[in-house]
């Protein structure tokens, strides 16, 4: 679709017929993609996108850089909102190539394939498993019974996915129009899992809302644990029972989360970072190797010593 | 059945021949159907039920109104348990008739769709999700792969339920005898959802013990999220990562849930409430757009500062 | 395999032939199982121990009673893991006998029984389950939809198994390598379910490392909860909502947990205890019928004072 025709279906006016194809962030976008400023703090961003067009407001109209097109709107966020539904890719291909099955993989009973997905050797695709259109996995993969795996997702050599995990669902992503209504934003990234990682039983994994969800080499996820779209897991990382990461959490290498911990969106952990069971992080953590308890989060080793200092209010 | 019979099957003597359809609550009950009345603040409710008659102890029998017949016991709540069964429907209905598919709807291998269900146009429903008896769902309607949906629910139009959530398990309910074992509460609602609203993957939604759980048009639930029988969800409530509700909480229109927040039994919300990450919800919440936080919980700018006066207590 | 060629495979010296069954404990292991001691905490145990042979480092090695052999070796935990692999089943049997089906049992669609399985009679095995190689069901039992039962489990008579539950998953172990991989200890154990348990939705029970995870009689799980390897819970038991259990915790009998609640791993908690809704337990609990509140944990009663004295940091 041309930038003119796809401006036009939000009521915007725009002559430039470039061929756009599809959505990013300010940061992210390529010469094809629209991108959006919703919030002032992301201007910096703004100056240096290599977007085609950009959704953003009258006021921000003259921080636009010379080779991106501004669609001016009072709702960037709602626009992409609406904009992100044209570049959605059907729930189920219907034309394409039979997937590739490698030698020595066990496909049992009742399994679901989709179209140019390829499936390496050696792996075993257990009874009732879902793997979506074009998606990839590797060697040796171990895909336990009723997993899902949506479309485009791709899975290195070497993992087992526990039954009934799901990896590469929507993430969680609407604009809210004035009058109350929540617009969809179709997730149209996917979720990159590496080699030699290991995810429990009744995970949820996330797509990316552009881009990937990625998940690095060696990581060990529990049950039961939520990951967010656009979440980054370094390797090494290990995820106890029912964690939850919100999206766009990074955690570099060898981060520790304990039991039922979890993190708010967009914020980054420092490598070796350990956070105890039910910590809450709200904010960045930067200084690496160091262990983090509660809500708010404190050091590990004074929250302890707070916790004593609260039983003696009991005193 | 008659009323005679039923009350025999729990050794109570009952001449009436009146036919019964099933149990509910004193509020709701028709004229056919039986309740109880376990406890006494519930007095007032028994004064205008309309039931045909209560289990109820003997010690409050002559507050039961004219029009009920009390059906005294000891134990009304573990009779009722007892009575449950009774009305339970069969797990899978063998006759019936089959399933009603809209146009352009497309139904993919291993899916199974229950006796006198009915499927609107339009609609996606994937590999391995199951569809169970007399079920309806309306048009445009997304189903991923492995969503299990029990009889007798009702999903509306231009929703999506995400890979792995059931809809429809069996509320979490039984009475206690006195040598220790439970008796089930056979869960004979069910549970209705109605338009555009989207679910996340592996969620679970309890039907109704008696009646339905209910889920109103533009609701936004994240992964992982738990909801007890009977609850009531206004429309536009959003609930994020891991919530958990109690069963028969009520949210009121446009109520926000964060990330792990959690709600105790039979409370209401009130409009445009917002809970923090972690909130625990154990109170009526009457005033309408706070925004309150922790457990137990308090205004969230009250948490903050109280979090800056525990902060305190370590120097 | 004889010892020797065991002891080969991770580069140790051993001239036993002795036939080797498998891996345990110190305290469980039999005359034809490898042991292992990597805590000196441990070390009463390994005076008591049976086993045909012990992992264990050059400093301990007095101590390995005269039964049993001494395999020294710097990382004893390492070497098990290693060896874990050696006794771990095969994913899927291929050979065996076809499962034995009871009178009156329904099986729907797309349900794949695997070999040597025995499902008793009057059992309803719902459409997409999966049950794995060498599992027991009793009689009267139910399975929901797309349960997935994995390989070597046992559940007894008049159970109810909700819709996408998981059970017998791996517990989560593994032992790490000085340069940073993670080295899976394979789980060899299974889960035991006794009769009369009703299990909700999209739970997850994990199979033991050695021996069994034990679920006795009564025990009643809402959804989403997640029981670690090893777990034994006692007659009675109730877990509701989105409660999280470490391995090899144990509930004594009648033990309640309210929503979100959990525990860390290796601990005890004395009958009839109860644990309030987000209680965190990290210490056993020894005295029995008592209830208990918050994290760190108190008992309920001074928690709620607690709580009264921080709220007036706020006057």
């Amino acid at each position: 679709m041309t930038l003119q025709e796809i401006a036009k279906s939000i009521n915007i006016k725009c002559d430039s017929t470039k061929k756009i194809s599809g959505l990013s962030t300010l940061v992210d976008s390529t010469q094809t993609e629209i991108t959006f400023l919703e919030n002032k703090k992301y201007l910096s961003d703004l100056k240096n996108t290599k977007a085609a067009a950009v959704l953003i407001n009258e006021k921000f109209a003259n921080e636009v850089p010379s080779g991106t097109i501004a669609l001016i709107c009072d709702e960037a966020y709602l626009n992409l909102a609406k904009l992100s539904k044209i570049f959605a890719a059907e729930v189920i291909e219907t034309e394409g190539e039979e997937p590739i099955i490698g030698s020595l993989t066990k496909l049992m009973p009742n399994v679901y394939i989709g179209k140019n997905s390829i499936i390496g050797s050696n792996c075993t695709i257990m009874a009732g498993a879902y793997i979506g259109d074009n998606v990839k996995i590797g060697n040796n993969t171990i895909i336990y019974p009723n997993v899902v795996v949506y479309r485009d997702c791709n899975i290195g050599n070497d993992c087992i996915i526990h039954a009934g995990t799901v990896i590469g669902s929507d993430g969680f992503g609407f604009a809210n129009t004035k009058d109350g209504k929540y617009i969809k934003i179709y997730q149209n990234g996917n979720v990159e899992i590496d080699n030699d990682v290991e995810i429990g039983a009744n995970c949820t994994i996330d797509r990316a809302v552009f881009k990937s969800t990625q998940i690095a080499s060696g990581v060990r996820i529990d049950n039961l644990v939520h990951i967010g779209h656009n979440c980054k897991l370094g390797i090494g990382c290990i995820l106890t029972g029912q964690v939850g990461l919100s999206g766009s959490t990074v955690l570099n290498q060898y981060v520790i989360m304990g039991g039922q911990s979890a993190t708010a969106g967009h914020l980054e952990i420092a490598p070796f970072t350990t956070i105890a069971a039910r910590g809450g992080v709200t904010k960045d953590i930067t200084e690496a190797k160091k262990s983090w308890a509660g809500f708010p989060l404190i050091e590990h080793r004074r929250w302890l010593k707070l916790q004593s200092k609260i039983a003696k209010l009991l005193k």
